[in-house]
């Protein structure tokens, strides 16, 4: 006979707790109980025995007994596509985060630290999430690096995507962003299909509707988080694809879906997909679109579905997503549910106060920033090349003429390979010093734009002394500092200090004549090959409607 | 590289004929289109090919055009739950009677052939799913034999079980019938929990609620068929599990949960669990529970979810069970959406009439009935054993006073063991000759009832002579006969033959004597040893609730 796992000895727990066989750890009583997929208010006492619930009904003995009268509990929300290195913390202090917001797991698509780091990087964040206090899946990043143009720290074959597939907590393929791929049959896209097929594979459908939307569901794809109108969100449901609706702080899709969630689509759910430190403290996560929603007249009951039993039901996650016997006590008590405060929030039985603070993060071995070359680096631009134009707010580009630049940019290797190209760019109105950091989509090179050439290498090399972040140098000084030693991402400072070192950059560059109101997170797109128009790599200037690069010593 | 595999160059060719650089197969033009994740009647093009939907969308080309104005286009309908055996016909059996009514898919729980054969009948099972025009997938029997009191042809370890969920096609373990063992921490019992943890665990919650509901689930159950009130089936909902609501010929409890379904729960949907032959030709199968819903006031585009998109949920089956691009062409069209009336039933985009009528079923090795012992065998009673009372279509019995039988059973080991035993029954009548058949859950062992030993004898060997089936001999003739050679549980032949063998046996049966409605069913559970109050094996008599056997020839 087969020895008893520890799941299985728990759950004969659960099952003595339930038949009042021996006491809970802890009963909540009295609270009105969302039952998600039946919409509908329960009352009865909780209770919980070893992490999981145990029963719901009258009158458990427990430990503890907790009375929620008057409060409203619910599942813990689980955001089913978030890149957590968005946020610039680790795992546990995004946890810290997001918690209070009631979010109790998510679906993390490792995208950056993986560009980084490779396979390493999605163990590493698997094993962070673990130690994090919060739920941490993962998603197999798909595109790594984004295409031949950038050379990052990884190069995931299809074969490497298979062996991520298989490790536990992996839940699927992630956004499948190459759609010129998927439609025109890229082998390399396809092995990648392949080797995902029967699991998830998520969708990154940006823009496309008609036939070629028919195209891309038609290779096998379940999901799209980039609807961006009432239209798009339509047409993809009917497809049948699953609608991620997408709230962040780079993205802001959920005002215009909110039509067609007025419908109650079964298909849906709520994501964040990139969400920063400081949005997180002022407006929320997944609370915070909750509060639209229900502000917008849709039913509470129904709008909670979308953050709890349908993302569980999307990633085969049989035991979270609903309050009830065998699920994981992942539970919120809710003030009201117009509001969403979160007067507690559960993980495994746990109560927020039990959140560790100083968390034992799993060493990142590797990710790492070597600037090599840069101190004597040449940063001219070539004469001829075009001006990289850079609007607020605006991960796309445009072309400007040469001789139209205001600031000057570029971009450092960081992996050691000493390639470094420069640019100019108008539109970001730097006057003087500079500022580098070494998070630039999807290959993380250390990215540097200022007045001064020399301001823009000490900036650089500060960025790497801090073995990754931003630095912010004017006249040889380092004036403001965000250190990011975690893959040169993340940093394991709490939420509000994160969101502070990020206010103190901006406000040191807006003092600086910059004009972007989120210069980091514009600047950290400008190196992103598959954005039109102009990108800026360690190898040249990238014309991504044209599909070449400008190198820097062109071949004649 | 990867080679591409058949699949991924199929979906390469969607992906072509979804952009119109290639003709589709198939177009079906003019239909409302059901979509049923987001409950719209859509218009459009369904362009097919390679037996997936390519696309949807205006004015596709293809080989061959349907005009479908006026009708309907439905996904194909999935059964969630259902004993292939029960119908005792072989997958393309049934398929022949349910095809027309609009089913594509089921997930059979091949119970029966498996307790007969072991795995290789749930193997058997899959491989005659895999010709019979029905997708037929598979849940792995958890409970076999279904207690130690019974000895049929198999005994499944919790390794066997194990093994048998890594077979392609099994999509879980299926009806965890053991509740007293899930209850009191069987090892047994928890040992196949543990092998299953992860997937799904269907469940068999029959008569449970409060307490012992809420531990069942606490176990990791996620479902349950054996609700039968309103009031079981919210608690089952409200507790988070999978409500199957179940409409077979052996147990109707449709009706009793349409209040429930009024509600349009998210984690509901509709099975049969065991049909007959002549129920499925007369009444229909999936589309006789529609048409009663929509009767009721159910909105149709509900009801449909519940065969369709909520089922492929459940099971993770992510390619059907929606009209869309990248789905299986499973697809129906129906005249209405009030009767359902199937105009054509598409599996694959294979229309009904290619349907095949004489499929080369794969050779089961073993599982044939060998009754040793029979021809001489003694089939007097023990005077003192208490009488089997028999009560028309209920598989529970009752303990009737010594005396008071009017009918002989009998039965005996089929696996040549030369074990029998024989018990008074009232209730049956039969005042001369006498049945045989080798359809007796769960073991399968032969079951004779009869007014003459001798008959019973010939009954026994007749069954034995045809390899499995059904015999009725009076006076030594054989006057009416239903062969199942297929583990003495299915006929490969069509579907109305079944029902007339069904109907010629039982209208026998009525000529002599007999008072049961459906004998064949009552007799075939009169030998289960997990339903009270008296069974019959070869062993001798089971007392179900003192869980004791009355030996033939009693110790002392």
């Amino acid at each position: 006979m087969t020895e008893p796992s520890p799941e299985t000895l728990l759950r004969q727990r659960l099952v003595r707790v339930a038949r009042r066989q021996e006491s809970a750890d802890l009963v909540i009583r009295g609270a009105q109980i969302v039952s998600v997929t039946t919409r509908e208010l329960l009352t009865g006492d909780v209770a919980i025995a070893g992490g999981f619930v145990a029963a719901v009904g009258p009158e458990y003995q427990a430990a503890e007994v907790i009375d929620a009268s008057g409060q409203y509990l619910a599942p813990g929300f689980i955001d089913g596509h978030i890149h957590i290195e968005s946020s610039l913390m680790t795992p546990a202090s995004f946890a810290r985060a997001v918690r209070p917001r009631g979010t109790t797991g998510v679906v993390a698509e490792p995208h950056e630290i993986v560009n980084v780091m490779g396979a390493a990087g999605l163990e590493w964040m698997l094993a962070a999430g673990r130690v994090s206090g919060l739920r941490v899946w993962a998603s197999q990043p798909s595109c790594v690096p984004a295409s031949g143009f950038e050379q990052g720290g990884a190069h995931l074959s299809p074969a490497d995507i298979a062996h991520g597939l298989g490790v536990p907590g992996v839940l699927g393929v992630a956004e499948m962003m190459n759609y010129p791929g998927v439609l025109n049959a890229d082998p390399q896209v396809w092995a990648t299909l392949q080797a995902a097929r029967g699991g998830r594979i998520d969708g990154h459908a940006a823009g496309l509707s008609g036939d070629d939307l028919q195209a891309y569901a038609a290779a096998g794809i379940h999901s799209d988080h980039e609807a961006i109108s009432e239209a798009q969100a339509r047409e993809r449901l009917r497809a049948g694809l699953w609608l991620m609706v997408r709230e962040g702080s780079a993205a802001r899709n959920l005002d215009a879906l909110i039509p067609v969630l007025r419908e109650l689509p079964r298909r849906a759910m709520l994501v964040s997909d990139d969400i920063g430190a400081d949005w997180l403290l002022e407006r929320g996560h997944l609370d915070h679109q909750l509060r639209q929603l229900v502000a917008a007249g849709i039913d509470p009951l129904y709008a909670l579905g979308l953050v709890t039993c349908h993302p569980a039901e999307y990633w085969g996650l049989h035991d979270v997503g609903v309050i009830g016997p065998g699920f994981r006590a992942d539970l919120l008590l809710l003030e009201d549910l117009t509001d969403f405060r979160v007067a507690e929030c559960w993980l495994g039985g746990e109560p927020l106060a039990a959140l560790q603070h100083n968390v034992s993060i799993p060493e990142l071995a590797g990710g790492g920033v070597n600037v090599a070359g840069l101190e004597g680096a040449d940063l001219s631009v070539p004469a001829h090349w075009p001006v990289i134009g850079v609007r607020p707010d605006q991960i796309e580009t445009y072309r400007a003429p040469p001789g139209s630049g205001d600031t000057k940019l570029a971009v450092i290797d960081r992996y050691g390979r000493g390639l470094v190209s420069a640019a100019w760019t108008c539109g970001i109105g730097l006057t003087r010093g500079a500022v580098a950091l070494s998070v630039l989509h999807d290959a993380h090179q250390v990215i540097m734009a200022g007045a001064s050439d020399a301001d823009m290498r000490a900036a650089g090399l500060e960025v790497a002394r801090l073995g990754g972040g931003v630095a912010v140098v004017d006249g040889g000084e380092v004036v403001a500092a965000l250190p990011l030693p975690y893959g040169g991402l993340m940093s394991d400072a709490p939420p509000a200090e994160v969101a502070a070192g990020v206010q103190r950059i901006q406000a040191a560059l807006r003092e600086r004549g910059c004009r972007l109101p989120e210069a980091l997170t514009t600047l950290s797109f400008l190196g992103l090959s598959v954005i039109p128009e102009l990108k800026l790599t360690p190898r040249g200037l990238i014309d991504v409607r044209a599909w070449t690069l400008l190198e820097r010593e062109p071949l004649d």
